[in-house]
């Protein structure tokens, strides 16, 4: 791999936070936490950690304008905690404002290619998908979903941008990669650039939430919408950037292609429950040692959990982390401890998912009537 | 220029007639012209010279089975020579039977990336060439019109291609290009490979007729729709290629890119005129020389002229060609006698596709209906 590249398709290599700053130029967030009234989860505890350009969506929140948040799933399988990180960014950043508006993408075109399922499998874990955003808190009144292989809008754009980027500006950003992720990211652009047509209220603040190693593909939106300036209005869409969740499997970051790196928020809960167990942790190699040296929770996925969504309490949160470090805590008991936790929170997850799944079909319907309308 | 590549976004360079056949794998015609029961005047002129599995279309002729025929146009500009030449075999193959159906294609995603065309003035434009393939003779019954930037299923095709063509493939049969233009080869192979998806009754014999310098699309769409036979049943399309009007500038072919390379239908008789008389000819330096030698018509521009559109009669076409060669026709009076044909010719053609104009709109209006309602 090209260590001088984030590979937004990658195993989720990052090198260190810090060279995210100093390498590739996102701003750090610390100067504008200040400016949040009630800071999310992510932002208090410094897990959202980057940003472009983010002011110019807090100046539309304090202002009253209009702005929008847009991410996507690729439905190529249930929800994980990867997705919930995203998901739980977009859905903060939809609640700061009632003039804020969400625009999701059922990326079934990329499932299609990455993994070979048929849109009208697409189509049927879509509907679920969306539950479990509804489920995470996405308010519908604000939202747009809508299906990547059905807008011929992202479509025509990701194919006008074809015609002017050049090799070597994706070689740049990307490295020498195949010509389908080339047009795939040239989709991506296509999708986060769409709420800035006329059709949809013109050029305003467009804030993606991304993890660490998709900035390749916001780096090459915002190129694009420089240079589409003069013809759409484009302005450069903001990013706010957090760290990702180590896979449980000891990799850098969970994927629906690691199997054992996560665990889905639609799983039997007695399987998540077993993937916890069996997580690579930041642990000793003997209980002798954890107790003399204390563990490493900035190395542990375990950790990672319990700091990004599941220890809900900062002072929980602080007490599992000086716990590890104090060699109070060792590695069985505090699997065993999360294990519980993550049962109960899916059994909870899949009750309120599965009462939102009329809302979903509604939600996708609406938005599709929204969409064929908006001309 | 790579001499060892065919470039279909190029000046027309083919080496010779002889090396398609030779290097290309492009099949003679002859063998199957016995197989014609009204040559069309490109067949029997021979100004058709060969083809890909075009008796998979005739043998649907025979049968009475379903085939389509597939062409488009890119609406920068009117319809120019080398356009018609297209058109004038499309429409011929859909007249040999009730079973065939014509998808003709107005490509304004590309007369955007290729021109900065807006969708607005590309469908101005689209109308008028949908009038001037009806006044060519058009059956409007058999035959949808779609625009390329509201066919999500063409989109859809060439992001699905995108997945598995591999750099590799691309560079062997285009060569070293921008992705804008990689990408507009894999939108040309969704428009050619759309007739047979099951909204339009599923696999099926489809042919394409183009100009000899495009045979690149067709391989790479040949070899798409061997790969994805499994998904979708597609039968690798069938083609014919034209000899390429000469450009009347002296250069290869007609193209909109080359001023007075040709004229178009639209043209004002008078500027049409004038491009005829001011045209390069197969002459000799001196009167002298050429009544001693003879001129050259197969070297001439004037002649495929009259050869492909407009000596309608076989002994009017050999007329020409033997006093050329015989050294009794100058060049200067062939140009004026062309011209007058010419002149009424763009007349007659200017009538009908203004009687035609509110039919045409009918056609993109029935089409988008119909297209709307295949899902």
């Amino acid at each position: 791999m090209d260590k001088d590249r984030l590979d937004p398709w990658g195993e989720g290599f990052i090198g260190s936070y810090e060279r995210l700053h100093n390498e590739f130029g996102i701003e750090r967030l610390d100067a504008l936490i200040p400016r949040f009234k009630r800071p999310s989860l992510h932002i208090a505890r410094k897990i959202d950690f980057g940003h472009r350009d983010l002011g110019r969506v807090l100046d539309a929140i304090d202002n009253d304008k209009p702005y929008a948040v847009m991410s996507g799933i690729k439905p190529s399988g249930d929800f994980h905690l990867g997705t919930k990180m995203t998901a739980d960014d977009m859905i903060y950043f939809q609640s700061l404002s009632k003039r804020s508006k969400v625009y999701y993408c059922i990326a079934d075109v990329e499932a299609y290619n990455d993994n070979g399922l048929s849109f009208a499998e697409s189509s049927k874990t879509a509907v679920r998908n969306v539950a479990d955003i509804l489920a995470l808190g996405l308010d519908p009144e604000r939202a747009v979903v809508y299906k990547q292989s059905e807008e011929i809008r992202v479509m025509r754009l990701s194919t006008i941008f074809s015609s002017s980027v050049t090799n070597n500006m994706l070689k740049a950003i990307y490295g020498e990669r195949r010509i389908g992720l080339y047009l795939s990211a040239l989709i991506q652009a296509g999708d986060i650039l769409m709420p800035q047509l006329p059709e949809f209220g013109g050029p305003k603040p467009v804030l993606v939430p991304v993890g660490a190693d998709q900035d390749p593909h916001i780096r090459l939106t915002r190129d694009l919408a420089n240079a589409y300036r003069s013809d759409f209005g484009f302005i450069p869409p903001s990013s706010i950037y957090h760290r990702l969740n180590r896979g449980l499997d000891g990799g850098p970051k969970m994927s629906k292609r690691v199997p054992g790196s996560s665990f889905t928020l639609d799983e039997a809960p007695a399987s998540a429950v077993k993937t916890t167990l069996a997580s690579f942790t930041g642990g000793r190699p003997t209980v002798e040692e954890q107790r003399r040296l204390g563990g490493e929770a900035d190395k542990c996925p375990i950790y990672d959990l319990y700091l990004f969504h599941f220890a809900l309490e900062d002072e929980y949160a602080k007490r599992v982390y000086d716990e590890c470090y104090g060699g109070i805590r060792m590695c069985g008991e505090c699997k065993q401890e999360l294990a519980k936790i993550v049962k109960g929170y899916l059994e909870e997850h899949r009750r309120r998912r599965e009462s939102l799944m009329k809302d979903a079909e509604e939600l996708l319907a609406k938005s599709r009537k929204a969409l064929a309308a908006a001309r």
